[in-house]
């Protein structure tokens, strides 16, 4: 099998996608090749905001029916495949949209959110985010995990603090995850995971995607798609083939004041960041340029099947050990 | 002067009171011949409860125009004081119905709200409060203390934790307080303060009301108003004579589902402490006899300028540089 037919072959999984949701979007989904993608429905919005998002993404996917279908289960992505759509996976970069209500996991659950990252960059009622002194999981945090646990969301830890995140690795009683990190061992960031990190949460069967967004590459904006491949690579060689996927951090179509927004807490208040310019590695500069990952990886040197696991076989995996479905 | 005619003419304030809102309180009040309260409209609440809990009250004291003024400078204190009635100074007990948005301080600023404590027992976007692991005063948190400043609220640190109250104690710019608290000295408890923390906010010029909360008082449910006073002795040698007042924390007229709502995380989550049986001090049992409480400290040696500072003067002068009129 070629590397075009191996890519059209396999589920391919995006762990993380914040684009601008259009049709040009999903029309380039299908060029990619995606079987399904966790997509961000909540940064800094509260409960009703992010439900209001909802219902907006609800109604693309309505007028998109030809390109795309929810996902709710591990079923549906399959689904996906069968039909040549691209499976919608609600998911939040931020607890916060749980307000103080943890019944709201089970709500936003039956919405079609099945991803939840417990912070993004700063302090919420959960824990930590990365760009500030993190005092860890609180009290009420630990009441959301289980929560997230029983009802079946995946917990993503990527904007989370290290010391938060240790502590919801220990305290989750299904697989935990980075959605889309890159290893601090190719460049040092706030943003990047250590080797022990890393280890740390594949040790406790937890589950890395990695990430492309440039400004956390070695090579920022001059990265190639071989850049992107270098840090799977490293990440394999630490949490094995059976724990990483992809989790691009795509954020197609969005214009400065998005970034603007992303990069001030609560997205107005003070500055914690400057990307500067954002350019996705060359080769894979869109989501509908994915397969040219697969050609990559198996040009490195990875294994057909090593390649359809990263591509995207772990992360369905991994997902229905958490929705349980 | 005479111990009822004392307490008949000074300045009476109370830093905390979270009672039952009704005319039989009010009726109380004036009987305990209190000059104005702080008094407690949000605990658990978010935004919009707050606002219609500010509205019930609104309405209470325009029904018992009689008894009550709103106080939104230390002029309606004086006011009230002339004209017989009592002032309801408004005043949440978490920031947490600030929610994310910095500008709400100005907005209940305007609406009444003049002391807001930082947290409640645990931890909000602000801080991390008494009953959990404390990480300290968050960015977002720095951003709040900065906008009470510069509008005029009071930080009230009581249930905060003891590393978030010295970092609020550090970053502000005007007075803060613990409106209702009690030395550890006497009695270890969660909620009450250290020599040392007591100190450092008086170093700092900061306030401390002392509070008579039976649970944290040497004698528990068996105390006595020389209990009382006791502990306000103790907190005078600290902090001094010009840095003390009255936050008795009544919570007359409330029954027991109150209580449990307080008790229990968000207000209705994982408990955090149990009170057990409440029983005001014998001789204050109730806000009415709040005039036994300066016959107390004059027979236990305070002489009448001292009394006067510390049943409503030092509050006055303390509030005004706070609220700057």
């Amino acid at each position: 099998m070629n590397a075009a037919e191996l890519h059209k072959d396999s589920i391919v999984i995006d762990g993380l996608i914040i684009a601008k949701w259009n049709r040009e979007l999903f029309e380039d989904m299908k060029k990619g090749g995606l079987t399904a993608a966790n997509c961000t429905v909540s940064i800094w919005e509260g409960f009703q905001n992010t439900v209001n998002n909802i219902v907006e993404m609800n109604q693309l996917i309505t007028e998109n029916s030809d390109l795309l279908r929810p996902v709710h289960s591990t079923r549906d992505i399959l689904r996906a495949k069968e039909e040549g759509k691209t499976g919608i996976i609600y998911g939040f970069q931020n607890a916060h949209a749980y307000e103080d209500k943890i019944g709201y996991v089970e709500v936003f659950k039956k919405l079609g959110v099945g991803i939840v990252q417990m912070c993004y960059n700063t302090q919420n009622l959960v824990g930590t985010g990365c760009y500030e002194r993190d005092g860890g999981l609180s009290g009420f945090g630990r009441e959301i995990v289980a929560e997230m646990n029983r009802v079946g969301v995946m917990c993503d830890l990527s904007h989370v603090g290290s010391k938060t995140s240790e502590e919801v690795i220990l305290e989750s009683k299904k697989p935990v995850c980075y959605s889309h990190c890159l290893p601090s061992g190719l460049k040092d960031h706030p943003r990047n995971k250590s080797d022990e990190e890393l280890k740390f949460i594949a040790d406790h069967g937890g589950f890395i995607g990695v990430t492309m967004f440039a400004p956390f590459l070695k090579n920022g904006i001059d990265s190639t798609i071989d850049d992107y491949a270098e840090a799977i690579e490293y990440v394999v060689n630490i949490a094995g083939i059976d724990q990483v996927g992809i989790g691009t951090d795509f954020t197609q179509g969005h214009d400065q004041a998005f970034f603007e927004m992303l990069t001030h807490d609560k997205g107005y208040a003070r500055r914690l960041t400057r990307f500067g310019k954002i350019i996705n590695p060359a080769g894979i500069r869109t989501v509908g340029e994915f397969g040219n990952l697969t050609e990559t990886l198996l040009r490195r040197g990875f294994d057909e099947a090593s390649v359809r696991k990263i591509m995207g076989e772990n992360w369905v995996r991994v997902l229905g050990d958490v929705w349980g479905e």
